[in-house]
């Protein structure tokens, strides 16, 4: 049994050829098909539709399948979100007429949008092509870390121009562009920026573009009637030809390539590439000279290509074809966010929107904590170098220390906190690292971090919080979540400052560890809102959700069971393990009719009352195993794997949010899933495929294989690591990382005795 | 005869002594009396009202006498401008209730704004005091370069509040605020920063405020209401007691310092520091630190007083007091712009909107070339160290290196091109201190970056102007204005490459130099335009003024003189001596209706057509010594001291134009003008004071004595110049420079023999 070579070139280009970045750009998936390397700045994908605000959703990634035509090329897009912005610098290449406005989509011809067919695309990671139907011209896509470059191929005869659009974003309204800026620079090199509010209010971001031939001229137009200053539009310069440099809200420029085929106009390839930056022009033209010096498309799609080899070479998978696609494919969404945000020479713009300096790390931005503490950042210490893991902590701290509110990052993107959904969630993904080991920053500065996140009174209840031991809610709305997933925290929280030997800390935190009771109603079984009088809220429906109730994006059947760190205490709470398994089941087999959730968009994926398409229900069919019946887990997991999960377009049952919902599926399809990050605990499920291969960031290898699963067989029989009988249903992340053999032998029928012992079973705070 | 002793202490504070700032805060002079050192980035003065775009004009400067109502002291002001902007950072203290609106302020206690009388105010260099009525406070401003503070004495019983308004403006409208940002930092610091739009568009400012007493609590304001995103703003901080960073578009905050005189108020008094940066909230902070790192107000206002004793002191005058007032109050307003534009680390923000280093120099801005290139900066070669004259051209040089447009500013500030009125007047600005000898730049590139100026095509006819030798009026505006004006910038450049011995330059230029003569109709003795095929525009109206005429902020009247490069060649155009004199006549002693001119609020300060309030007339009366009858100069002369200036709120008789006024002034109560920047001479008018001393740059002292002023005789009998006879009408820089004394003998009648000869003459390109 080898446990330390790695994996092959074989293996590598089978784990490539087998994505398919179109998984999750059908439905509500809100990937993107467009070109990104690992952990890219630059996500360079095409847009379908600009949505107004009230239409955003569906084009969260800017791209839906079903759509047939297309806006334009842009530099910046989220995978799987369900609020949205982004979608800046956007490009398209026109051949003949040029209108400045896209039009309607609906109607050809009555703007700058293009028409494609799905025929014409191709998409394999950091690569993506299409054909316009209506012009003819072949797109391609490929991208850098921080460069995007486009390679268009202009039919013959007709001028070939591009169109650089800044009025547009993803979640569009009129006033989101604050101010931008367009300029012509002597040597042909087209630089800008803008400043937008939206999502992350005052967001700035600067770009660089350059193309293998210089414009033979370009025109600068302010689509918005400007009032009139003395002096200013330049006196001269109403001629959008001889504008060097535009300033306005509604900017788009258009660059005259000749015509191809006749003497200035070349043979119609033009190769364009567009560097960004969060701090300045020139530091887009420094990421631009540093990343892609030449006009090499083809060199810059090969070196996207070997970093995806290398990254996908992670996990190596034996399965049926459509099973590798879709891990394979959740691999590489699992490997976007967080996103490098910094210029090659270190710096970044921090929460204060501030210019900083990344000091012996690489800083990230776009955190989606709430979503992605659960199962992708424990992912991510499995398959990802320390080095990364490391600088995702260090980037957090750094956003610590730079925020107004000395606080760590909530939801953040671009640098910026947009304080979306609820928690203090950089801190399980802070103590999930420290506990396995992962430790390339100043710890004792770390935890005081936490501590001051979980301490800042302002925000969300907290205060009330830790003068009450619940967020009440007749002060705070969705009081019921923020207290169960502040008691997570802060059992994090604890783990670490124990591990450190700070035991005022670990005290002070494993106390507040418990404050799930406050939210527990044993006379409902639910968990609930108290006022903070200590009554619970009245009057009460189990089934509402959303704001104005006492849960966060669920309700009562959804987010009653999230206790984490103490499911033994929530077993004893409910009276024994009957009474759980009993609620559970409960959830999963509710006939429930979905216009219950119609107001609820992020809502999906529904089993009973489970909503696989959003996050407070990932860990719930793992419960069972704590209740000692881990072949109802079993049954549970391959009724989600079935019914959630395809290998199409349209095969995600909710927004992959930045890669929790891929990294769910790759636990679940390994065998084992974190249910409580930072207990350095896998709580065993099943596998789903019939071998898999960790190779570890240590270099070691560690391997699942799951016997008799090409026959059917839907439950575990018996479970090996290194040969040894495996009798508890989870496994230690140091077991893992030493390399070897977990080995699953599948059988028809299950098998209630194994694991069902309270001491087989996974960590509680309460029994362990 | 001493020509090389500094001027003692007892000169410099009389110098102090005389200046009044209030002079030219009435009628249209548009200075401002708040707390300014020389050239500081910092002007820190009470603004009267805020006025919204159609009534913006007679509130440039924030401040105007008749006004009895104070909005706040805002830390950035022009100085004497007819178009606005700036205003930044407005404070305002108030005892008792807070209001968040300024009220109208006709309406006592419907806002914030305070009432004021005049009584109660202290101005002098960099000092300002007043009492606020309504509440008793008494307010203290000064200032360092790049910091404002402010000593506030707030009454005892009622709380003490500041209010910091960032949604004000000069030249206020909806909408001109394009995003700001208000932080609480945990040491009680207050940063942020503002974008507006405007003359300047996208315009950044940063500040940050450090006060006495840590404010007890503040509130953060958006008083925008603004669209809902998800998570933003962050829950909990709705109430702005509790935001420590808030960004929008009309932001307020209101800081609380407790109750004076109880046991948290201390015993009323608050110092407020306050700096501000082009670049970053971390600039300003290191402003602060660097500038005033403790709060002695006194000792910041000592510095101030002896920055502006030492300036003051580069001419020593003794004269009645109320020619001194005017003399000294002249200079302090000659020594405001173009002013510093820096942070202490040398970092600023440059016309294309990115931040740079001054490499060895100190940056300046707020550079009204068309203004200025005519008297201030000639002055300030004169009374101030080269040091300061050779930061002016290195910050012009690099506006140059880093513009769009590879062109010298037109009209800028805050490092920003406002392309407000017209020429490449950067260009003789240069020009005029090479020929000096003021050297301390690459004056290669100065020379390439001046032919490049009046080289770039797409600017105001410029490549028309180079293919026809005249600009069009048939393809731009304005045409007979800008083509008299680039002939004029055209012989500097040639002057400077003809010294400099680039004589392909120098002979392409002197050429273009001669261009003046394409505007000159022989016919009627006007300066015209001419349409692209040679013909003059017509109808021709020589009284018609402004926007679809001819000329730019004049008339035929006022600009058909303006060739100072060549008024020999002028005079030999129309006809000889007698003729130019009898058409100057004509301008003074016409009889004008001024409302020809209620359009165009620059003109003012008629005399005949003579338009003192306005630039284009101010070498007028001089061109009598070029015609050889330097005796009408004289009388002119006497007429425009004696009506154009007041040592008065509203004694000037036009806007101030950051200094432009006050060198005219200066220089013609001296007894001589530089009627052509880079020619090195400087036509003798006439001296008003009876003994004034230049402490020149070099450390030589230049006397001029008038002998016989005191019996009111105001003509010139005879001249002396180091003892010898001057029988010419002009005066070399080298010269004065040498140190010496210029003695004028006056005397009751005109002396029409003296410098009547051609030899004695000016310079003119055609004779010399």
């Amino acid at each position: 049994m080898a446990t330390t070579a790695a994996a092959g070139p074989a293996t590598a280009d089978r784990a490539y050829a087998a994505v398919d970045p179109f998984i999750g750009t059908g439905g509500e998936g809100h990937t993107f098909p467009g070109a990104v390397v690992p952990f890219g700045m630059v996500q360079l994908s095409p847009d379908t539709r600009i949505q107004p605000r009230k239409d955003a959703y569906g084009w969260a990634a800017g791209y839906r399948y079903d759509d047939d035509s297309i806006v334009g090329f842009s530099h910046t897009h989220f995978s799987g979100t369900g609020h949205s912005d982004l979608g800046d610098v956007l490009v398209l290449p026109i051949s003949g007429d040029v209108k400045l406005e896209r039009g309607d989509p609906d109607v050809p011809g009555s703007g700058y949008t293009a028409s494609f067919s799905h025929d014409t695309e191709v998409a394999e990671p950091g690569y993506y092509a299409v054909t316009l139907d209506n012009s003819g011209i072949r797109a391609e896509l490929t991208a850098s870390a921080r460069v995007g470059v486009h390679r268009y191929r202009f039919p013959k005869g007709r001028p070939a121009h591009l169109l650089v659009d800044l009025r547009t974003s993803m979640y569009d309204y009129p006033g989101k562009v604050l101010w931008s800026r367009l300029r012509m620079h002597p040597d042909g090199t087209v630089t800008g920026y803008r400043k937008t509010r939206g999502w992350a209010p005052g967001r700035e971001l600067y770009f660089a573009m350059r193309f293998s031939r210089a414009p033979r001229g370009h025109e600068f137009h302010d689509t918005e009637q400007d009032v009139f200053y003395k002096g200013f539009p330049p006196p001269g310069h109403q001629d959008p030809g001889q504008r060097a440099q535009i300033e306005g809200r509604q900017l788009v420029a258009t660059l005259d390539f000749g015509t191809p085929g006749s003497a200035d106009g070349g043979d119609g390839e033009l190769i364009v590439k567009v560097a960004i930056s969060p701090v300045s022009e020139q530091g887009a033209i420094a990421n631009l000279d540093a990343e892609v010096p030449g006009y090499d498309f083809d060199r810059v799609r090969a070196d996207a290509r070997g970093l995806w080899k290398q990254a996908l070479s992670a996990i190596e998978i034996d399965a049926p074809d459509a099973d590798r696609t879709a891990a394979y494919t959740a691999l590489y969404h699992a490997l976007q966010a967080p996103s490098l945000f910094m210029d090659v020479d270190g710096r970044y713009r921090g929460p204060d929107n501030a210019i900083h300096v990344a000091d012996g790390f690489d800083n990230h931005s776009t955190f989606s904590l709430w979503d992605t503490y659960r199962a992708l950042h424990p992912l991510l210490t499995l398959v990802q170098p320390e080095r990364r893991n490391n600088d995702f902590i260090r980037s957090l701290l750094a956003a610590q220390r730079q925020s107004p509110y000395g606080t760590l990052p909530v939801w953040s993107f671009h640098g910026l906190e947009t304080w979306c959904m609820i928690g203090y969630h950089a801190v399980p993904v802070i103590a999930d690292a420290y506990m396995k080991g992962i430790r390339g920053y100043d710890a004792d500065a770390a935890l005081d971090a936490m501590v001051a996140s979980a301490s800042y009174g302002p925000y969300d209840g907290i205060a009330q919080y830790m003068e009450l031991g619940w967020v009440p809610i007749d002060e705070e709305g969705e009081a019921a979540s923020k207290t169960l997933e502040y008691a997570f925290d802060d059992w994090t929280i604890a783990r670490m400052a124990e591990a450190m030997g700070r035991e005022d800390v670990a005290r002070d935190f494993y106390r507040r560890a418990g404050n799930w009771r406050n939210a527990f109603d044993p006379e409902t079984g639910f968990m609930r809102a108290r006022n903070r009088d200590g009554s619970f809220r009245t009057p009460f429906d189990p089934t509402a959700s959303g704001y104005g109730t006492d849960y966060t994006e669920g309700n009562a059947w959804q987010y009653s069971w999230y206790v984490p760190q103490d499911v033994a205490g929530l077993i004893a709470a409910h009276g024994g393990d009957a009474k759980l398994v009993e609620r559970i089941d409960r959830v999963f087999d509710a006939e429930v009719d979905p216009s219950v959730f119609a107001h609820m968009e992020d809502i999906t994926g529904l089993i009973g009352w489970y909503a696989h398409g959003n996050e407070p229900s990932h860990h719930l069919a793992y419960l069972y195993a704590h209740a000692g019946q881990p072949w109802r887990t079993q049954e549970r997991l391959a009724r989600i794997m079935a019914t959630q999960y395809r290998p199409t377009p349209d095969g995600l049952a909710g927004n992959d949010d930045l890669g929790q919902m891929s990294a769910w599926y790759l636990f679940t399809a390994l065998g084992f899933y974190p249910v409580a990050p930072a207990s350095n605990e896998y709580v065993i499920g099943r596998p789903f495929l019939p071998k898999a291969t960790l190779n570890l960031p240590n270099g070691r290898r560690f391997t699942v294989v799951a016997d008799g699963l090409e026959q059917g067989h839907g439950y575990i029989g018996a479970v090996s690591l290194n040969g040894e009988p495996l009798q508890r249903s989870f496994i230690r992340h140091e077991e893992i990382m030493a390399g070897g053999e977990l080995r699953f032998t599948m059988q028809a029928d299950p098998n209630t005795g194994w694991a069902a012992a309270p001491e087989q079973r996974p960590y509680s705070m309460s029994t362990r």
